[in-house]
């Protein structure tokens, strides 16, 4: 039985000493200009960008592994390159798992039970990369799922998970404009329809085998950082779940108000960023050390954000 | 500009006189033994399970083509059998074009506005297969969404899709059990949460370049066939959409109860059959057939799944 999710996230949070997740989202017209130049080398224009999102991950990881615990892969970004992008995106799985890293993916998948099964088998389960003796298997970390279609869509990748030590993180709030649209219904008792889902989670997350040693769940949440009050309110409702919190950064959320997504013990979330590190040589702060520098704007954006997150933790457990 | 979605699928539907789509879910452990038997030459289990896919869809292709405007392909399948498998993928929708067959892709996609963008790139736009001068582009007619995460989530999936005159499917009302847990959720009016996505669902169809000359969008809905009640209902909320109806067959619903999805003048929807016309050989009725003669079982279940959707439809206008 492999170790359960929340407890080997738990302890590369201790170890390296931030809950802070890089999120990579490759899109090629982003890549520093080297990264394309060495992809161009590649055969065809879908090759050219699935080796560029390669490269240029691989490089970031490079950067970022002392750092932080764990990565995240958007598959969107691997499945704009066409069939071989979903080959550079495992790729770079076993690339962060060398270099000791998690990896989330971010797949956001969900569909009736017998097609969320094939998800969880096509994302949760071994996939085989090299030839020959060269041959071994990669598999992620954790991946979200959208909730939409209620148990049924969540409980196969939960069965797959609770077998191979891994989690399953469930889109609860979003960081978008228009989240509001329909997460914020609200029923007869006035509750909106987040919360609800945020209920079935907690419900979810606490079914026999899935908490760990530490007290959390396989079974976490995204819930986004843009909405103050709501990522209060939902550390409430799901206090077994690891929150997964995007929105810091390029979509406006404040590190302060990620912290909202933490036990006052100061556990129990990781903030991921992406945009604001890995395209960081494109922000005016940044700017000085040059596109031809881009790994150092990275590095320094990293431990910024990383400095920002541990001053606002301890501002908030010298309040508690 | 490319010719309308909606428009080319009403022609379609019409040169074959079957509003009736099939949908393809390989799952490796169904599949006839003679395709397993024919992939097994290829290296290693996940090329094999590609290739058995691949294999087993064009032969379904070969079967159907003559008798319905569309097949459907399940995403999950194809994941499931790794970065190889998305190749697949996209032979098979080669194929289905070739035989003159519309293509909607099961994806089920959604994420916030950047990311949507590039699954809408992903699964919209054109993917190259081939080398050298065999090299062509492929690209589907259509894809399905998920709602959760409001308008960002599926406008840059629309503005693809106008550009390339193909269609996007929103996921309103889905067939499986558990749907009712999130999807009818009510509002302080007593309204459920599918009827508002469904509101919405008809705002974004009914946007400037969006509507055919056949009066309806490109934007539709999958809307199952296993709650009829709301079926009737969803008809009436998104006039001008066309709606994708699965649910019919091995997920219980019946033919009488997708009739109506459809306008009183036999227009508006496709109803999508999947497991139980391309594993028809494993149902009792066409058992007799044989495993070894499966192609005839499908053959079979197609054209008495026409039949009765033709009679269910007649018995429908008859009485309107």
């Amino acid at each position: 039985m492999a170790k359960h999710f929340a407890d080997r996230m738990l302890d590369a949070i201790e170890e390296k000493q931030a809950p802070l997740c890089v999120g990579m989202d490759p899109l090629y017209e982003r890549l520093p200009k080297q990264i394309r130049e060495i992809a161009s080398k590649s055969r065809g224009a879908l090759s050219e960008q699935s080796a560029a999102a390669r490269e240029f991950c691989q490089s970031v990881i490079d950067v970022v592994a002392s750092q932080v615990p764990c990565v995240k892969l958007q598959s969107a970004c691997f499945e704009r390159c066409g069939p071989m992008g979903m080959r550079a995106y495992f790729e770079v799985v076993d690339y962060a798992h060398e270099k000791g890293l998690l990896v989330i993916s971010d797949i956001k998948r969900a569909d009736i039970g017998p097609t969320a099964a094939a998800y969880a088998d096509a994302h949760l389960d071994e996939v085989f990369l090299g030839e020959g003796t060269q041959e071994h298997a990669v598999r992620v970390d954790a991946v979200t799922v959208n909730p939409y279609f209620g148990a049924d869509g969540v409980q196969p990748f939960v069965e797959v998970a609770k077998e191979g030590g891994q989690g399953v993180l469930v889109v609860v709030r979003t960081t978008n404009p228009s989240a509001r649209e329909f997460q914020d219904l609200k029923d007869a008792e006035n509750r909106r329809f987040f919360e609800r889902v945020a209920e079935r989670v907690n419900d979810w997350a606490n079914q026999a085998g899935c908490v760990g040693d530490s007290g959390y769940s396989l079974v976490g949440a995204v819930v986004g950082a843009t909405y103050p009050d709501d990522t209060r309110l939902l550390r409430d409702l799901m206090p077994n779940s690891l929150l997964l919190v995007p929105g810091v950064g390029a979509q406006g959320g404040k590190v302060e108000d990620a912290t909202l997504a933490f036990h006052e013990d100061g556990w129990g979330a990781l903030v991921t960023v992406s945009r604001s590190v890995i395209y960081a040589w494109e922000r005016p702060e940044y700017q000085h050390l040059g596109e031809v520098n881009w790994e150092d704007a990275i590095e320094v954006a990293l431990v910024d954000t990383k400095a920002a997150l541990a001053e606002a933790l301890a501002r908030r457990a010298a309040m508690a």
